[in-house]
């Protein structure tokens, strides 16, 4: 059975899962839980579901995998997919085919084996889900041409909204790996300093421009070799799967330090990582074509076939207590800059990409207001505070908002999805 | 015996050290190194000599360190100094008051042991010398006011060349850690996309304007917590101590990416670490005031008592099989922001270091131009390309070019050497 072949849309599990969840059979992500009584765990998603590997690899459904060596059983109880990752794609296969075929309504393996059935089935709202990776480097790109060009026109105007080198090369920076943090783990508002409109010095104090900003991130699964660029037809060999990624950002500490080396602690209080990692396996269905390039990108950056995914995203916020209202519905395929094509562009000079990394996209926006990934645009620049369900109005997040963000692909029925990544925001207090 | 009795100019060796050598018993470095025979092992420098900790574990001279807990012998059988700094500060002290001890010209218990000293000690030039530390996150400050004042003087002018915030803040930029390098791993020379003057679309190929930035790097030693800032009247605890750091650099390449979000590709391509970390225990006696600081910082960068060190740094060329040439001599001792401002300013916004962070200084430049750490600097952005001793100009680096830094403080007749850095450029062809 190829891997395309569980993508079928025919294909059922013998669990009931409800239509249009974001974890069909076709999907399978993987993540990693824990629970009072278990430590860390590699897992994969299934309906309302998460399914213990460590427990299947026990009760030996994984015996006859020989890509997986003698890693197993240890490399699923981990706290991070980074090992299991190492152990390449042929193993991230095995291990997803062999989960497709223990959970088809026709395979009896599994279902008709109470006793690992009920050690390996928990349900997801009884485990705590963790950072799926340990980042090992995070690298922020700046790939949606309606983000730059909205930014650029609040702080340069129209006629300068894009630089030169954007539609040259994917804009990208090194961000803060170390903290960025599981979705549901709360969010203090940083402090730093800020320049008032019309003051010569700045002050220090909490920020006053909180935001998010709506952002998908691949995980690389396969290293590259420091002084060796990867060509742009094999870019995609080494990405392992996505997530939801909120690159929360404070805008009044950014303006004011970002001069001239880039973002810094702006950035670097906190990121959120959505817990389940969807294979780009899982994703082959949603293949297609990115917007057309010009001027025509140099040949580096040049690919042949569809190299985008159409992955209908989400941003979502609720004050404390109150009911969430949407705020914006952009599409991934509207990314200017492919995943191939930003890590060809990563690895030109040379510069190693680790198992683990985490690239992601920068702010998603699309062309119309309905579809700004982050309150800065959404907002334009506090100007126009955005309406709430419970009649507030938002210019940047408040002391208690929760910010959510979601995502799937959807196609003869069949959804993959990607969860959720959300946060709430904590005082900068005590 | 306190810290500060180790660095006593009075004691001595009962090794033969040279005079104004770097590694007398006062400094007592830390590094990684391995053999043909010996895998990685952590180890001290004395002398010409290596003291593998491991070995001196073994043979019981740590037995009854109760600050290592049961982490020995293995915490130094390892390939970076990370395990050994998770110990804390009081195993850190332990093991360099341990090894002084050892090392006393009064002491015999390893001198007077032929089979213990003769396994514990190897030439240095007889063993390969690893990257220290496996780099969790690293960032680079921007420090050095002759040299933002010179690259702002090139690229915007006198009247602009600090821009608003340089004064009241250390900028800094996040960089990219998987790509640095021991000391003497040969730099393949980047390709990447640049402007030629007067061109209105880019090229790609290999950079034209490689070159060198003499920098230092802090090691953190102990981690920070996410969401909490460090006073930084405590910043310093959390150092580990120093190395020695080439931060290469594509200017090409640099200065056609980098707006608006910062250095990327002109610098990921490699930056060369100094085997040893010399401890800031060891710098203690280097302690003094820095530049005087106009306007005064914002309280959280606001510290009592010196937080500079006088180190002296220097620069040196040799192109392939000719001569060397000293390019610069600056002094550590003028930067503008100390370590301990970096460090409060880095987790001010609640931003976590983790153990084995690296922060480097950015290049360190002193006012005259025999201090200028870069040849961007030296040869003043091309247009006065530096002699050198074989009868040769340099704008640029040269493939076959070797650039070594080196570093000292010294007093009383005691030298604190940090060895050196090296790095030979490649051409960018396989």
């Amino acid at each position: 059975m190829s891997a395309n072949a569980l993508n079928a849309p025919g294909l059922r599990a013998w669990i009931d899962i409800p239509f249009q969840h974001d974890f069909p059979i076709q999907n399978l992500p993987f993540g990693v839980f824990e629970t009072d009584e278990r430590g860390p765990r590699l897992a994969v998603a299934i309906g309302d579901y998460v399914l213990d590997l460590y427990v299947l690899s026990q009760f030996g459904f994984f015996d006859d995998l020989t890509e997986l060596g003698n890693a197993q059983p240890r490399v699923f109880r981990r706290r991070s997919l980074n090992g299991f990752l190492r152990l390449g794609r042929p193993a991230w296969r095995a291990v997803r085919q062999r989960v497709s075929e223990l959970l088809r309504h026709d395979n009896a393996d599994l279902r008709d084996h109470p006793e690992a059935a009920r050690a390996a089935l928990l349900r997801q709202r009884d485990v705590r889900l963790l950072r799926p990776v340990k980042p090992a480097n995070y690298t922020d790109f700046y790939s949606s041409l309606a983000h730059a060009a909205n930014v650029g026109t609040m702080f340069r105007g129209p006629e300068n909204a894009l630089l030169p080198n954007w539609r040259h090369l994917p804009v990208a920076y090194h961000g803060r790996a170390s903290s960025i943090v599981a979705s549901g783990t709360p969010i203090r508002r940083p402090q730093g300093q800020q320049l008032a409109p019309g003051a010569d010095a700045p002050t220090f104090g909490p920020s006053q421009q909180l935001d998010f900003e709506l952002e998908m991130a691949f995980v690389v699964g396969t290293g590259t070799t420091l002084g060796t660029p990867v060509p742009i037809e094999q870019a995609e060999e080494h990405i392992f799967g996505l997530c939801l990624f909120n690159d929360w950002s404070a805008r009044d500490l950014q303006s004011w330090e970002y001069v001239p080396l880039g973002p810094f602690l702006g950035k670097s209080f906190a990121s959120s990582l959505s817990p389940w990692v969807v294979t780009l396996d899982a994703l082959e269905p949603f293949r297609t074509a990115g917007p057309a390039q010009e001027p025509a990108p140099l040949p580096y950056l040049q690919a042949s076939g569809d190299h985008h995914f159409a992955i209908q995203l989400e941003a979502a916020l609720a004050p404390a207590g109150g009911p969430e209202t949407v705020l914006a519905t952009p599409n991934y395929q509207g990314l200017y800059w492919s995943m191939a094509q930003q890590l060809a562009h990563h690895t030109s000079n040379g510069c190693n990409l680790e198992v683990g990394d985490l690239c992601a996209s920068g702010t998603i926006s699309g062309p119309t207001p309905d579809t700004f990934g982050s309150l800065l645009e959404l907002a334009w620049r506090g100007t126009q505070p955005v309406p709430l369900a419970d009649g507030s109005t938002r210019a940047f997040l408040l002391d208690g908002d929760t910010v959510t963000l979601r995502a799937y692909a959807e196609k003869d029925g069949v959804r993959i999805g990607f969860g959720e990544v959300s946060g709430t925001i904590l005082s900068y207090e005590f």
